[in-house]
């Protein structure tokens, strides 16, 4: 499925006006075009989804050209997709990844994991490297975290997903987790996608933050090229001029991937708000949109939490999201 | 209710260290500031709302120091406001405001009335004066657009909402309509807010393009301070660098209006979207997130519509969306 | 001179990639589009201006559409205006606007003015009717400081530029202003272009803070078909994500309407840097980049300045910033 | 050299007026909090640079306090740095960095040096390891091409700078390059940075397309702190919403990193604008504003250019550019 990105071509002595009046009747936008008697519609990218055929039949047109798709493995994509024995994607229950920014102890992960697999929760989260902005600020318990993730997740029997952020890292990622996350820093590094590529795990790809739906869809691209089975999206909004959120989340492009791309795509509110007293808004938000899934930090003791602490949820409000999150999904 | 904006002092030999989890667990992001012993917290403005008094009294914290609201009026207005009879607001059914981008002809109107009101629509609306980029656009058909539409909503026990952009139209529109709009490209407009607070109309404030939320509240401030009884916020969208969409909704924007501020806020996902195929679900995702209504343009027939036609819904499809809407919004 | 927007369509049988090759070789960027053998090439906005008829004899071109310009009367516009007897546009000396942010007394304006003449300064500028994103911020001495700036512009034999904000204030302004301004929250408001259009007075069109070009064009269109007998422009930032300048100056958009659309196009570096450390640099290079000139906040007091004292110069560093422009331009 | 981002507090019984006033006059912008008679200005990010003895002999001011700087290796690297035996920085000739996006064959490359290195460029650029957003698009010739590079620039006595994307190309790229280029894509991605930083090379900094500066600024503390021993910064346009220019150059950016932070700063004019005509205006408003350099992509055969063709300069042009910046510069 790609973006209905046209160039309509109307008939030397055709009607023009008539063709105009059929394309806004299917909700296209164009930019009118002209020289001679000679006229053409570009379609912008913001219209409806159309069939290029249903175009060639409007009387007066007499070619219909489409932009290329830059990325036809992302466009042949089922909408429903597999990590491990979890199914992901439109009409299958909510996938929710939840965890702490930063892995801190085996205590926490394990006594954290019991508790969200009592919940539902299928997949545990926790960040082993961590991209930060500052090299003086934490950096991550590396393998270590890893392991001990790995090991609390078998004792629930969830999935673990856990970001890489080199070559040297996809491999030990690999080795542990189930799913491998590529983070917003990360979504333009087209190395690190071919090398978390190589290990043949499903991807969970963080969009950019100034990446348009494009290149989002471009580097999912190369990690189907280069090896990865499948490629879940996650939206954690983009960088933009208000300071009163985190992140500002774009919930425009969630049901543009999922109804018009029909992509997996999940939401990570954590991110987006960057303040707890919205995420339960924002997740009943996402997954009305038609988000798949979400992604929500989680810590029992977010005071003392190594990484963003003040956007974390409680377990016991991470039950209420679920709950409410679950009528709106129905 | 106002953003937790706030520099917290740690006092002299206290620990500072305590201090900061403690900020932490309350879900507040801090920058840290210091010389000479001394530390200070200034609190960001995408932190979770906090009462004062709470952090004076956590150990070590020896004084806080709040931002001086800028819109004291708006922070008093209650979360439910009439629109004549109709209440809008947190708690009450879901407003809905449809209509034409432009008023066309009387029998349009008046047909196009008669369907919505079946809907149980209560909200009129249709551009009478249009603001266009272009001054070669269509520019609405004034005063006599503005009586068609006050005799279908009159036929129909609806209530009017339209837009005014001058002085002069404010008293033309304030005649004939119940609520008064002011457009995106006017929320930085203050004598047009000044103009059409005089009126004593509830207004319906859409925010501008760029305007932060602090912006958009200074607008409202605007208006219930020259006399206008009320102020509805409206979503519509900010302008991005993402062409996939015409606008990008703002969606922790309006969680925050309602949840935070406690304001009566509607979102317009026509705008937003551009596209007629993400209407539903951005609709959804608004009351989701906390929107007390929406506004969707409706035409009955697109193709011939003297405005944004690509983005119209069919009332056919507008039914759908209200069927959806209900069942998120219990 | 509008922007070069064109789709080019190749020919059934010609070589497409040479085409492509020599709209490359002409700095022009494009989307392809095809389907059946068909190729269309459209042109990017950010691409080189050239002319269609150079596009057209290129080997395998078939035929070339040009996008409908929103701005004829712009296009027209010679690249020299006259303010009075003062002529401002590419190839004149720099037009300078210094003043106060807001006109606060007769003494100070008269003061001011003295000091600018002596240093050349042609026009003299001071807020009467100021916009003020919160209501409760000092808003003008209106009418009286208007009359101030006369008198003070009269004795040193300086032209007055200042803001209107509605009809009402254009009337006002008109009377005793050489040139109105229309700032940039206002940019978008037609009602005000239209009615300080009729007063006859050459306009200077502040862009709007999320303006595209095109939008910034389509403004003075309607300044020019009301009856504005010029406009100029003046670039003062635009809103972006990081706080570090006030605003963004878009020094690309100076160069592009200066070289490429051949209109009069100011700086406002106060407004876009919002630091008095930055100006000389900023106006130095607006100069450079193709500004005829420049609006600079200047106070004698700045620390007693009623609105936008920490972005004011002293009348001395003025004069630095004029002598280093001075060399730039040449 | 770090921002003024202070919290000032006024003593309990002093005048809180006139220390405001003395703020203003000093240039700073703050915003006012206050509870029970306390006052506190926390000073914006936006504000003149100050000594904070300064602001401590103000009558009436208690404490001061600032922010603790994330990037304090920066703030020691001194405004002049060398590559090889090349002085780059505040003083210094303008360092030209010069060649094509892609390094095509070894023919072009040596031709275009010796041409390059007559018109007195010292640095030549070129893409062996091209950062791509499409996985189908070229992505360079690889180790061959820095091979040719090598040889080309020794010929003419030349430096080489050329992009690094990962960990395995930082080896490769630093046994032939003189410097090495973190592209936009990268500037986020730690990972790279500490393996570039591993080399020991100069480090040239591209800023990512929506990177604040702060951001920047602690990416080039990672290169700094992992053992790079220079940085230096180079401005290529950040994302917005105006499709007229490719990027948006933020000019601001350069003004206050050359002046306020006193780094080495470039400009890339040919990314920021993505049209060939607009190249020189920007190229003399980088070097106004305080430049130290530019980067500047040039082509023999712009219509054959593997990538980024319609941006490239012909020699002859790059020629003129050089001209006309070196009268700016002076």
């Amino acid at each position: 499925m790609e973006e209905p990105n046209m160039i309509v071509t109307v008939g030397q002595n055709a009607d023009s006006k008539w063709v105009e009046q059929e394309l806004t009747a299917r909700g296209l936008w164009f930019d009118r075009f002209e020289r001679g008697g000679r006229v053409q519609l570009a379609i912008a990218p913001h219209s409806r989804q159309v069939d290029r055929d249903e175009l060639l039949h409007i009387r007066g047109v007499e070619t219909v050209v489409e932009r290329v798709s830059l990325h036809p493995l992302v466009d042949a994509q089922p909408a429903v997709v597999r990590v491990g024995d979890v199914e992901v994607g439109a009409g299958r229950p909510a996938a929710i990844i939840a965890g702490p920014c930063s892995v801190e102890s085996e205590a926490q992960i394990a006594s954290l994991a019991r508790v969200l697999a009592r919940m539902g929760v299928r997949f545990l989260r926790g960040g082993a490297f961590k991209p930060r902005s500052s090299p003086y600020a934490f950096q991550g318990h590396g393998r270590e975290a890893l392991m001990w993730m790995r090991r609390a997740a078998n004792e629930q029997g969830m999935k673990v997903v856990t970001e890489a952020m080199s070559a040297e890292e996809a491999v030990l990622v690999t080795e542990l987790a189930d799913m491998v996350q590529i983070g917003s820093r990360n979504m333009h590094n087209s190395a690190l996608l071919k090398a978390v590529a190589k290990q043949r795990r499903p991807v969970l790809l963080k969009r950019g933050m100034a990446a348009t739906i494009e290149e989002w869809l471009s580097a999912a691209e190369y990690a189907l090229l280069h090896g990865a089975p499948s490629v879940i999206f996650c939206e954690r909004g983009i960088r933009s001029f208000d300071p009163s959120t985190r992140n500002m989340l774009d919930i425009g492009a969630v049901a543009l991937l999922a109804h018009v791309h029909r992509q997996p795509v999940l939401v990570d509110p954590s991110h987006a708000a960057g303040r707890r007293d919205l995420i339960l808004s924002l997740s009943k938000a996402a997954i009305a949109a038609g988000a798949s899934g979400l992604m929500i930090e989680t810590h029992e003791d977010p005071g003392h939490a190594m990484s963003d602490g003040p956007q974390a949820l409680l377990p016991e409000d991470l039950a209420r999201v679920l709950e409410e999150v679950d009528h709106v999904g129905r």
